[in-house]
């Protein structure tokens, strides 16, 4: 029997509308979808007449063990169906995508990437502030909050200031994060804004100093994305000229820490 | 009369396959559609009966100018009608997307923005290669390769060998960059890789190591990705196991230049 076919999808950072053409495809013709949490379990029911498994971590449930979705996964293939595993965001943006495409390597399955609307730029964007601005940031850099070690070691070697921070799966720690860049020299009045639930009905949204990071309460229990730099000034313009109050042009443009 | 709806649609790399159903649902309600050369044109057309133009930089053709489809859009959308402003990628990546939101707000027509499939992250997954991958990059940074001073301070600004490095368009100077990397202590042999055309017919693709960039022939006139870091032997990995010879898992999980 012709081994079967894994898609590692990104399923982007919420609202179904932000999935691509091909995600509902493979979700169309899928004879099992293995599904993160972040995932919209109804609209994921409305696509697909295949066997639907929530594998991340819910309320009350742990997320189903590496090893065992792996498992399932060639399992599956083996027997000639189709699988997809649709994680939040993009598969290949701390999604653990790349071990599962290893592990299905390592087991003679290929599967295909399905690359997906990343939450490190669509948080951000979708509360209008872009991760890259003429004049204010011409690069960005995307780190994970939880990963202690590691996290402290890349802003270490970062120059503060300089570009646009966004830290995934961070709100937990952000009151040490903001004390430690701080204290690695980033301006107290560095611009910040939190992301909650991009693109989802618990969007929630903060805009501040790294000083006050502290003084933000967001939901609990929702994914999250902080952003440090410059460019939240964009949001704070559009807002201020949609409001009918015109447009901070010379400091969206310039910057006041350079 | 109602003032009209702007839409900022990121396209995604190239693929029309990889738009979002909410940048398909944007076109087809549009009445006017400004794309960027980058946009798959006969995929437009089948999409949507709107009035499609080019504003991007086409061979023989200069771009429209900023001012010129700033007015454009200002214009129809006081007529009532929707345009949906199409551009490669996310627009709020490098694509100069939040300068058309802040030009649209100084004339008091609000948007929204449609994040799209960013090119920084899925022409490196779409060659086998993830942005971070546990052990070998738990960052990764975005720049712009065509920026000159910004780059290079930077660059200069960042520890060598601690994260994934994503240059986009920065063919052109890959050779420079890549002697600027070595000369600010980033390994001769750190892997590399180059994505041309990720998602179309002219995908092309090449891996190497840092002091061999050089020895690439890049097809003209494809729009490209650099990226380097440890993640390269991913792709490596996932060739390797495809082709029977076993993935090489130590190299992948630990990498060699720590």
């Amino acid at each position: 029997m012709a081994i079967g076919r894994v898609s590692l999808v990104g399923a982007g950072p919420g609202d179904p509308e932000l999935w691509t053409v091909r995600a509902v495809q493979r979700l169309r013709e899928a004879d099992l979808v293995l599904y993160d949490a972040l995932v919209d379990a109804d609209a994921l029911r409305q696509t697909t007449q295949a066997q639907c498994f929530c594998v991340g971590k819910r309320a009350g449930r742990a997320s189903v063990k590496q090893d065992t979705i792996n498992r399932l996964m060639v399992r599956t293939a083996r027997q000639g169906k189709r699988v997809v595993r649709l994680k939040g965001g993009d598969p290949f943006v701390f999604g653990r995508g790349a071990e599962e495409a290893l592990a299905l390597a390592s087991a003679g399955i290929s599967c295909e990437v399905v690359p997906g609307v990343t939450t490190a730029v669509a948080a951000p964007a979708l509360a209008g502030i872009p991760v890259t601005h003429r004049g204010l940031a011409s690069a960005f850099l995307v780190v994970a909050g939880h990963t202690g070690e590691p996290l402290a070691e890349t802003l270490a070697a970062v120059r503060p200031n300089g570009l646009t921070l966004v830290v995934m799966m961070g709100l937990a720690g952000r009151d040490a994060l903001a004390a430690q860049l701080i204290s690695l020299g980033w301006a107290r009045d560095f611009p910040a804004a939190i992301v909650c639930g991009a693109s989802t009905p618990m969007e929630w949204q903060w805009t501040g100093r790294l000083e006050n990071i502290a003084t933000a309460s967001p939901p609990e229990g929702v994914a999250g994305v902080l952003i440090v730099g410059e460019v939240v000034h964009v949001r704070e313009a559009l807002s201020a000229s949609s409001a009918g109050a015109g447009v901070a042009t010379d400091e969206v443009r310039y910057g006041r820490h350079r």
